[in-house]
This record gives structure tokens, sequence and C-alpha cells, in this order.
């Protein structure tokens, strides 16, 4: 093979950017306490890189970048959250493949490649998930859709992973270490990402309940 | 036409349960006040009603009946809540059409059929919502899905009532009476649902919420 120093290498292309793959996610924090709104800031604040692009409104907070920087994002803001001791609720809303209103026109060999999400550091803190999963499989030119396989495969996932405590009406209930609750949320969503060109997942994240507490162990 | 008294009459048929046709919500109410337990448990007992199967965990309550009561219990259960004057934020989940993880058998002329809601009564609680829509749209024997189209009616519908104040990455914003902006999302749903058999909404509500005051009436 010739030297190419001249030309970039395939690899040295631009990659597409979280922008154009439509790949980010909406966070909700919820500390309940009179104190809610420096646990908010603080947790937000403690999770910032350079990695992600962060636009916080009155309602939720939206972060975008590659995939694993996200689910980090997401990771510290509810871990400092929860760090303070009150009971927090997170609601996570990923999402991949068509950026807001706007059809995608992205090509399917690069939106549908694999993607893995390395190893996430033990967040210490108890979580239990209500969690949901939304393949919006269209189909293609030779095949009907079938959005519940992905869901299927999606919670084998889950189990395989020892997160998945029990199966409520239209959701999936998690519980375990932050970490693999996010873990395993994640990982879902990028798993079908894999066969499905637009993926949403939704979770409802709960740390340091007094019911939970009440109920002990489940 | 004959006298048909010893007949009973089509209406006169057992209409499908809600439970067979997979429909109703979950509910998390998160009031961002150290004294969030009285105020959850007492929104959720102010809005009880026999029309609705109520069940409450950690994470999220359950609720399930016809769409015009579970939407009842969900404006009264979430004005109750914002009643006590603490920041309030409800996630609400609508879903119809899937049972849980179980397959959907039921008829496509009884699960599609057109659905109305009453007009419900003005809360006096401003709301701002992140509202997303999932069409779970397979498609059908001659047919390939398309979940945006879907989306894109419902959006439509909830801009014919005032409501929609903003597109933003993933999720559209609604503004307005937390009557006409629960209206807004349950109606999308319905819509939708006319013509695709599983179809789930979330939208993240929010009121009283200090970060609004601060900004202004939006």
């Amino acid at each position: 093979m010739s030297i190419t120093e001249h030309h970039p290498a395939p690899t040295a292309h631009a990659a597409p950017t979280p922008a154009e793959l439509g790949i980010g996610a909406r966070l909700s924090l919820h500390p309940m306490t009179d104190g809610f709104v420096p646990v908010i800031l603080g947790a937000l604040r403690a999770a910032a890189r350079p990695e992600v692009e962060v636009v916080t409104d009155d309602v939720s907070t939206f972060v975008r970048g590659a995939e694993h920087h996200v689910v980090a994002y997401l990771l510290d803001a509810i871990s400092a959250a929860a760090a303070s001791g009150a009971h927090v609720v997170a609601h996570v809303h990923l999402s991949r493949g068509c950026p807001g209103e706007v059809a995608c026109t992205v090509d399917d060999a690069i939106l549908r490649r694999p993607v893995t999400l390395g190893p996430l550091p033990r967040s210490h803190h108890a979580a239990s998930a209500h969690w949901a999963l939304y393949p919006l499989d269209d189909g293609d030119a030779d095949r009907r859709g079938d959005h519940m396989a992905g869901i299927f495969a999606a919670i084998e996932h889950a189990r395989s992973l020892g997160v998945v405590t029990g199966s409520e009406h239209f959701v999936t209930r998690l519980d375990g270490d932050l970490a693999d609750v996010l873990g395993a949320v994640a990982q879902g969503w990028l798993l079908v990402g894999q066969r499905v060109r637009h993926v949403v997942s939704h979770a409802t994240i709960s740390l340091g309940s007094p019911s939970a507490s009440a109920a002990g162990a489940r």
C-alpha cells in the first residue's frame, strides 16, 4: 500500500457528530427537600465536563455528546443529587436517531453502528427504576416493523446484568447500584439502536425513598 | 325494523375492559419540599374515585380505567399536589394497546375506535411541560410504519388548542392551565391511537417552579 500522508485515511474522516445522529438525553432531577435549588444546581455543576453540551431550562436539562459521555454525565449528576441525602427522583430520557422534529437522513451503516459503553464506576447509591424502551421500528423495504422484538431483547440483556426485579404495567422494574441500573437502561437503548433507526428510552429512577426503606430491601 | 327486545342490542354487548385494551397511566409526583410524603399521599387520596384502579409502589402509581376517568384522576392528583404551594413536578406516562409485555390480540376495530375526552375543568394552576409521543407503528400487511406522521398530527392538534410554546430537542414544550396541557397530551395520545395499535406518551409537567417565575411569564 502506498504512503497516503497526502490523503486522510478513512478513519480520519470526520465522524458524524452526536447532533447529526440525534444522540442525547433530557434529565430532570427532583430532590424532595425545601432546599432543592442548590441540590439541583450543584449536581448539574458537579457533572459538567467539556465533552457534553448542556442546556438547562425550567423543566429539564438537555445533554448532548457521544453516548458514553452523556451516560457519564447522567451518572455523576444523579449521584451528586443523591449525595445530598434527600429523597431524589431522576427522570432520564435517552434518544437517538431523529433530532427533534426533523426526519432522519443519516446513512443506516453510520446510525446503526455498534456502540459500547465502558464499565461505569459504582455509585454506592441504591436505585429503583421503572424503565420503558421505545424502538420506533417502522420496518424497511423488505419487512414490517416489530418493536416488541427490540423491547424483549433489551429486557433479556438487562436480566443478564442482574438488575431486573419485576415486570410492572408498561415498565420493567430495575434495582441495584445506580451505575448498574443506569448502565442497563443505556445498554438496552444502544442494543436496540443497532437495529432500529429511532430509539427512545425513559426511566424514572428513585433514590433514598422512605417507602423503599419502610418496605425493606426489594 | 322489528322489535328486538329479546336480543341484546349491539351497544349492550360487554365492551372490552381497559385491562383488555391495555389502557392506563403511570404517575409520579415530586413535591420539592421536606414534607413531600403527606403532599403525595394527600394528592392520591384526593383524586381517588371508584372508576379507576390505583396501585402505588415506591417509584410510581399505576392507574387503570376508561380514558376519561384516568385523565380526570391525573388532573385531580396533580392539582391537589400543586395546591400545597410547593414546586411540584409530575411525570405522566400514558399507554394503550399492549398490556405489559404481552402481545396485543385485540381486534383493530375495537382497539382503534375513536375515543373523545369531555372538557376538563380549569385547574387554575399554570403548568409547563415537555411532551413526547411514541406511536409504535409497525405498519400492517399493506404498508410500512410511519411513526413520525402520528407525532406531527398530534403536535398540530396541540397547536390548534393553543398550548404549544416551543419545539425542544426530543420534546414539544406546552404551557397553559394544567387542564389544557394535560388535555392536549391525552388528546394527542388518543388521536394517534385511532391509527396505531400501541401508543405511549410521556410528559414532564412542572408547576410552581421558581425558575419559571424568575424568567417571567413564558
